[in-house]
């Protein structure tokens, strides 16, 4: 039987009004966790953040996660945890749910049409600002969640607990280790039956999506060095060997224009596509407009949709993100690097395991160099690397989830995989050892990390009610 | 017969201290012309200059250059211009040097192990500052020349006129029009039968030279493009066609390791090799250790020392500077840059013509790109050019000057060219029809543009000697 939310859902419609106020105050911190310079204000978020569901009842705690690692004169922003009823109650559910509180850097002068970090509501509805959708507005979704259930006076489906932590978008400095500890025996999270995460976005602008699997990413430097310093190409053109020289022909044979990757080997630890996985594409609602409208053009790779989707979620991709150590300024100098080091990724799906795919890379690239005959040095290495995730959307956690977004939105969600990584999501399966669900409030016009990041008010409003509703349907989808 | 100079010589040696002190009071001018907020400390040195020159008697002039171009609220340092005796004296030759008071950029921070705005003389009698040796001292180096004629009652022996800039570390800003309506008819340079610049390096430490060639400089920019903005790897990889895979196999197919241009085409413009041409070079007292020492590696493209000095100076070459638009910083960005832009010069040599050269290079970019089949935009252009130069070592200019480096250094120059470019020679030759000299003042050690730049003691003194002495030669020496 479907929970009746009429009483939830019309609180909410009649509180809009403050729960856009609640954003603005969350917006006007500008909790820019990147920024050494901002580290207090990504405290007052968190303090903010916890104060407002302490009022609400919730038992919260700021659990101090250390000092940052490599900048060790700073504290890491502490990680906000909490428990709603505050107290546990028994035959009920218990549903951890992960964001974060602390934003991207914004400036005006990098092109916002309004202050990043003041809500700028258009007659359309858009709320511009910085954090808007990510992850401020789903953040406080489950603030307001509770508030709704206070004034509607409909009793709390189940047992919540928060984790939310404000470095996110500089690594989640500290969040592993503390999220693993928590989930052990006798610790704050321990009881968790299943988690949610609302930190995506739907794949376009009309129909919300469950997403159920990420890919990976693994992250090399190719640092090529010669000279003792940098030269002037006057002096030392054509008499000296030049690392940029040797960098980009080693680059230049990692990818292809069509985005295939050149490494022997590596597409032989991809998962075959299997005729059932195939067929799922084609549903999916996404066209190849969706591509070209986000790209800003149609430098598309495919022209077809289930390529594309297949090439976004289910495909690794390399890219080259650029190099360290030459000339990247506006206008001409004449240098030669010294030492320039280039920077790709590789996003990884299943079945690639990391150390496989390092593997490949490091041998791919000393062999491309050695072919160079070069007196240079080379040292190939990674940086960092984060495992895909793929969940099961047949547990009850998705299947309620699902009934929930029709419920508020009238449809059926698709069900979807992501390009990109959240690598708390597979810390979160792997120290629980349950179900994770991503479950988006945004869509994908609101351009997080860039200028004039926004949340569609409608997106918010409704966004508080799907929250909501998944809580109710998790309380009562039988065990699948 | 060869004029007596051995009372301006002893002038010059017991007013070391004095000219060292000069030295200590210009270098303590932080002149940067690439630095705004030192805009006055560059117009400081400029009057500095022209006070000390005035005191002696010479006839000074600040000459204003106007708005510095797209920085109109700026004023550009003027051009500080004389004649010395103030008064032409009729029947001698009229020399006209040039030299530049403004410095390239220096932080303590950057590496230096003195203060960079402080002259630090050593045991060894290396004098440590910025603008020390580029090109402080030899400016000041004649107007010691002058102090010390006038201390040891020598008579001057020519007209000297002098033209000190303080934009040549920022591409000699309005220079080249000034010039140029300065060597008309009626005008301040018209009579100069001659010119000398100091500003270069002796090819070692041990030798001095005199320079007679120098390449020419094509900046060229590869500009690629297909996103409406930057897009998240995670996002995107797999799907995009991404501007810095194509413009990483477009610089990638420029030049290989050993400096070898892939240009069709390019090395045909390059004027042969006469066997006569081929025999100057075995004389050059230049070893592949002082190429390794001045690199500070190994990784020469050559093992012998005549290639190495053709491949510097009589050869083009090709190096690639950086990218800009792509991700340059430490740490990782999983970004996929929508536009970037490959940045590359080519040395140029006789008998380049810098738009065939420009041709060729369209060409070549543009066929590289094509062979991509890219959906991407391509934009490849020319940033600026300056031709090669090549002057007659044959002319009295550089017999004089022969002579007087044999007077003060016990030893024959040798005859060198640069590797590098020095517009202003191409500007002063073409303006004024006259031979132009290039007469060093400092050693291949002297770091300019680099930390911890220096002029040894004993290339200052021994240089102020030297542009005395050539005044002298020059003074006497039959027409060629
Ligand atoms: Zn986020
Ligand atoms: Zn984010
Ligand atoms: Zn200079
Ligand atoms: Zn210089």
């Amino acid at each position: 039987m479907a929970p009746n939310l009429d009483s939830f859902f019309q609180t909410v419609d009649s509180n809009a009004d403050a729960f856009i106020e609640r954003l603005r105050q969350a917006v006007a911190i500008p909790s820019i966790s990147a920024d050494e310079a901002r580290r207090q204000d990504v405290v007052k978020m968190g303090m903010f953040l916890k104060a407002q569901l302490e009022t609400l009842g919730a038992k919260m705690e700021a659990r101090p996660l250390g000092k940052q690692p490599g900048k060790e004169h700073l504290e890491l922003p502490p990680a906000v945890i909490g428990r709603y009823p505050a107290k546990k109650q028994e035959g009920k559910r218990t549903i951890l749910v992960y964001g974060h509180y602390d934003v991207q850097p914004a400036e005006k002068s990098d092109g916002w049409n309004t202050e990043p970090f003041e809500l700028s509501v258009d007659d359309k509805g858009r709320m511009y600002g910085r954090g808007s959708t990510d992850d401020k507005g789903p953040v406080l979704g489950w603030v307001n969640v509770i508030e709704s259930h206070q004034k509607a006076g409909v009793d709390f489906p189940v047992n919540l607990l928060m984790c939310f932590e404000g470095m996110e978008e500089y690594g989640s400095e500290g969040l592993d280790d503390f999220i693993v500890a928590e989930c052990k025996p006798g610790k704050f999270f321990e009881d968790a039956d299943a988690v949610c995460i609302s930190d995506n976005y739907w794949l376009g602008t009309e129909k919300p999506c469950l997403t159920y699997g990420l890919r990976g990413c693994s992250y090399y430097s190719i640092e090529i060095s010669g000279p003792g310093q940098d030269l002037h190409s006057g002096v030392f053109g054509g008499t000296a060997q030049e690392p940029m020289t040797d960098l980009t022909r080693v680059m230049g044979s990692l990818v292809d224009t069509n985005g295939k990757i050149q490494i022997p080997g590596l597409y032989e630890l991809v998962a075959p596509l299997t005729k059932e996985e195939q067929s799922l594409y084609s549903n999916i609602a996404f066209t190849m407009d969706n591509l070209y409208e986000s790209l800003g053009s149609k430098t598309g790779i495919f022209d077809k949709k289930e390529e594309t989707l297949m090439g976004r979620w289910r495909y690794p991709s390399l890219s080259l993100h650029g190099i360290e150590g030459a000339f990247s300024q506006p206008g001409a100098k004449t240098v030669i690097p010294a030492k320039v080091t280039g920077k790709f990724s590789i996003r990884t799906v299943p079945d690639m395991e990391p150390h496989e795919v390092d593997s490949l890379v490091f041998s791919y690239v000393k062999d491309q160099f050695a072919k160079l005959s070069s007196k240079n040095k080379l040292n190939v290495f990674l940086q960092h690397s984060g495992k895909w995730w793929v969940a099961s959307p047949n547990h009850w956690n998705f299947t309620a989830a699902a009934k929930a977004v029709e419920k508020v939105w009238k449809i059926k969600p698709d069900l979807t995989r992501e390009g990109g990584s959240i690598p708390v999501t597979l810390t979160f399966e792997q120290a629980t050892g349950k179900n994770v669900l991503l479950l988006p409030m945004g869509s994908s016009t609101d351009a997080a990390h860039s200028i004039n990041e926004k949340l569609d008010r409608k997106n918010y409003i409704e966004g508080i009610k799907l929250l909501g509703a998944y809580l109710h349907y998790v309380a009562e989808e039988p065990t699948s």
